[in-house]
């Protein structure tokens, strides 16, 4: 049976350590931040996610989601486990406490939301979900909108969704069909089918705020005439409690591969009645302030689930014996030695926990910046840290999912024939993780958004905001001894980013094909070096500690020995993309569509 | 709902043009070969697949097998085509006319066995089985032995398994504990637990031959004691029919990731009768006699699946239609473009594509020196071919299977969300693809065995069957204007191996665990300097039908096309892996497995 620990030792590590969180008490909601609130924080939040959600883990993936007469029945126990989390207040993690969150740094939240979809990754589509509606109304609601649904979204009482998808159009919003009628009373009838809505229809919260995507009649063609309307599932009351029923049903849920705890809905909304939310026209707008908390919480969830493979992988590795080491018997008192003791099943070990500890660096300093953004009093410091996560979220998203679900299929294969069978657990992570790459954008799609649209943007500017601060680290780096094994390859690797970066933006200026033939490749180049650059600022902390002597020396050896792991085994990758990269569009295009 | 057409006319290619299979008609079942007898037996094969294989494949997976009583029933129609398969003769493809088989070449049957995988891998796996349990009879069993099993295997009435593994060994057989008791009468009592035996009981035959490794009472202990058995379900009569029943039976069938059509087995023999097959304690070296045949298979079902996503996926990215090309629309008399004109979505069916008809060739050219190695007049040929394949057999099994899952896996990411739905058909590819890194042999377990035992053996002689052809090959071809956009690539690439296999040489003799640790980059990089080498030739020979004109210009553009990609998007992997390779094992090893 599967195991799952949160990693609160390498959380610890970056709060404090690495991002000197203790630093930013001048930001709202840091005010309080100590080692002991976040290692309180850290330590209740592992206990709910060990102790409530991973024990329902498989048997809600056996289980499945229920649908009959337009409901849908969660898995046995899915109800309890939300009724835990909403009394412990974990709805609203990093709601503002006007509301009745918390208000804590979203940092935290990400902390939470690894654990929460490493131990459930189903049971955490529920509240990952409302979280996103909590934060549409937030950036986009009239002050009455908020009053009316934040604080029942902040204290869980109420769930949430993002109807964008309909059956001919996901990626490309600007077909969607679904209508809103203006009526007199202010209020729109909403009408169309949407597919794919995760958390659309069940039976956790006595309200659901479905968020929807349509077109106001008369409004334009494409994506320039889409507005955002609030449909709940039950009308509010005047003293803001449930009432009517509206007409916004959930028609089916899908049959699919794996996340299957999570209810995913077709929804029709059959003259619903609506609301806008913000203004007619610039639904997309709004939709796309949110992408970035969104796109940050799935890649956290390719994190999370290479985090619970590694775990079982390397706890499996040391307890399964089979055949000797090849360097001579490690336990000759035992038949066999634990598996471990091979070279190959290490490399795997190793590749998924760089992997792991590289991607949670990158993600937490993701969302410190996406609070400098919002919190920081100084403006320029804002523009900064915008700039920054708009060029780094289409990285974080595919990179940690793409790698992630490798990571993870490492993790079944140090199993041997035992990861295909069903009650180790191991499966479910792949069929799990597989949704990660797709949903939110597929990692295509994030490719397209690094190369045309956040490479030009603001003629290069934004991509400073990475290359700066890097290209910094690495000059005042070189001259320390102890850094130069990892700040050389790094080098390495950052000068392919920029030959790359380099030949896009002039290729891809003659012939855009340029710019999308090389974008997977460079998006992976991308999310490798700034893993590089994550292991090298560790390797950095870690190795002073060392040097200090102080506690967790092992803790701090494991670093060390994991960024040179990095360094050598993963980062060189690089220079096979660089050729992929440079090879061209014309070996894509040549063909005829019929061709294939 | 997905489609399959077997791929005949790139088969075509490969028995005419590629491995000019008539120049072989000196060879015993070569005789009558001609390509309108080929011909004729391909579009036969995939009738089968295409009309009564493939259309059970959804239902099984959905249905999966019944276990009840000791009985399991396979899902509904797999009796029905089982009979149609027989009846076609298709059990017997290879086997011995002697035993009523159709004798003809390997190449065949490995195309006819991608066609079977591709259209439905469950049910391949129960003929699958019993022809190995053929060829085990046929090369270690007695003449009565062989008389006795032979025509029934051959016919199909009669289903075959092979017990290997027990829950605390698989890899490591020297553990297993089946005990085989000596019985006056040459008979033996089979005792003990095998785990994860396919087709181990199902309702397809009337009987089902078990071979069986046990370890006769008083052997010695590892691999040195283990003896192989002939464990029949039902025993046979004196006419050679079904008599009373043996006391091996099905404990429980496994719930697992994919192949759920599939049945694996828990097996218990209890004092069972069996027949030793070949020399006592030398069932390991039986077992082994199989491994190549064994492999190559599981490296067709990589491939088999890897084609079905294609075709897939590259349906449907002709027909979905979202989005505009980045150059502008393609069709403006349409709402969107279909999204084959996104440079991205090329990528990833180009990269499935070259590695299926690289694969597809390397294969092929397996299947013809396996048939050399037996069949050849000439001793030195034979021995050759053995060399060859020896050496080949974990690259093609581990690298096809590999790459064939990451290339399913491409194929669902073309369908965006819409892959993740089971009704698309693509995330059973994925499952059922995933087993075959799994079996047989992990990929880890292919790559110790290419640096630990197949590059060393006979000092190195073994990789001068591949590694002189191919030098040949490039010294032949430097000098064609032509070929230089292939050749300068593939020389370059083979440069690399070459470095690697030094470095392992070297290293690995002062260390073994450095030929561990670069054991399965090194796997990969012979794999892709393999299909590297494929793609060379296979563009020399299109190229030349090109330059002739002729027939078939569509087909020989896009070989060409594929060679070119397959030469700038897959090929460079082999500079990072040589940077990997070269990195050594004092990174993996450097930490106590108490720190993983």
């Amino acid at each position: 049976m599967p195991t799952y620990q949160a990693p609160v030792s390498d959380m610890r590590f970056l709060l404090n350590d690495f991002l000197e969180i203790g630093k930013y008490q001048n930001l709202p909601g840091f005010e309080e931040i100590s080692p002991d609130l976040t290692d309180a924080i850290l330590s209740e939040g592992a206990k709910i996610a060990e102790e409530v959600l991973f024990p329902l883990n498989q048997s809600g993936d056996e289980e499945g989601c229920h649908f009959e007469d337009g409901a849908v029945t969660t898995p046995k126990g899915f109800k309890e486990a939300y009724k835990t989390y909403t009394e412990g207040g974990w709805a609203g993690l990093t709601a503002d406490p006007k509301y009745g969150g918390q208000g804590l740094p979203r940092v935290m939240g990400v902390a939470f939301a690894e654990m929460t979809t490493a131990a459930n990754l189903s049971f955490g589509t529920y509240p990952g979900l409302a979280r996103g509606v909590y934060e549409a109304i937030d950036a986009h609601g009239s002050d009455e909108q908020k009053d009316a649904y934040l604080p029942k979204l902040a204290n869980g009482e109420w769930g949430g969704t993002m109807n964008l998808t309909e059956p001919h159009c996901g990626t490309d919003l600007g077909l969607l069909r679904t209508k809103a009628e203006p009526q007199d009373d202010g209020t729109y009838r909403i009408t169309g089918t949407k597919i794919f809505i995760s958390a659309g229809e069940h039976d956790l919260t006595e309200n659901i705020v479905h968020l929807v995507l349509a077109r106001i009649t008369g409004a334009p063609a494409g994506v320039k005439g889409i507005s955002m309307f609030i449909v709940p599932k039950f009308m509010i009351t005047e003293h803001g409690g449930v009432g009517e029923r509206n007409s916004a049903g959930c028609g089916s849920i899908e049959q699919k591969m794996g996340i299957k705890g999570s209810a995913t809905c077709v929804m029709n909304y059959d003259g619903a009645i609506g609301y806008l939310i913000g203004q007619p026209n610039k639904g997309m707008r709004a939709m796309f302030t949110m992408m970035n908390d969104a796109r940050l919480g799935v890649g956290i969830q390719g994190l999370g689930l290479s985090e619970i493979a590694y775990q079982n992988a390397a706890a499996y590795a040391k307890e399964r014996t089979q055949g000797r080491s090849i360097t001579g018997a490690k336990m000759p008192d035992q038949a066999a030695d634990p598996i471990i003791v091979h070279p190959d099943v290490r490399r795997m070990l190793l590749t998924m926990r760089a992997f792991n500890e590289g991607a949670r660096a990158l993600a937490y300093w993701m969302a410190l910046n996406i609070d400098l953004a919002e919190k920081h009093p100084d403006e320029a410091v804002r523009q900064d840290a915008d700039d920054l996560v708009a060029l780094m979220m289409p990285v974080v998203k595919a990179y940690l999912t793409d790698t992630g679900f490798e990571s993870v299929n490492l993790g079944l294969q140090c199993f041997g024939g035992h990861g295909y069978i069903r009650e180790h657990g191991m499966e479910q992570y792949v069929r799990d993780a597989r949704i990660t790459k797709l949903y939110e954008g597929t990692s295509g799609i994030q490719a397209l958004d690094l190369v045309g649209r956040k490479l030009p943007r603001k003629m290069g500017r934004l991509l400073r905001q990475f290359f700066h601060p890097l290209d910094q680290f690495i000059q005042d780096s070189m001259s320390d001894p102890e850094m130069k094994e990892f700040v050389m390859p790094l080098a390495k690797s950052f000068a392919r980013l920029q030959q790359a970066t380099a030949w896009i933006a002039e290729q891809g200026l003659k012939n855009p094909d340029q710019a999308g033939a090389a974008s997977m490749d460079y998006l992976k180049m991308f999310g490798l070096v700034a893993l590089g650059y994550m292991w090298a600022r560790m390797a950095k902390i870690s190795g002073a500690k060392l040097a200090n002597g102080g506690d967790d020396h092992a803790f701090h050896e494991r670093k060390v020995a994991l960024a040179r792991f990095f360094m050598a085994k993963s980062l060189p990758e690089t220079s096979s993309l660089l050729s992929k990269i440079t090879a061209g569009a014309d070996l894509l295009m040549a063909l005829d569509a019929d061709q294939f």
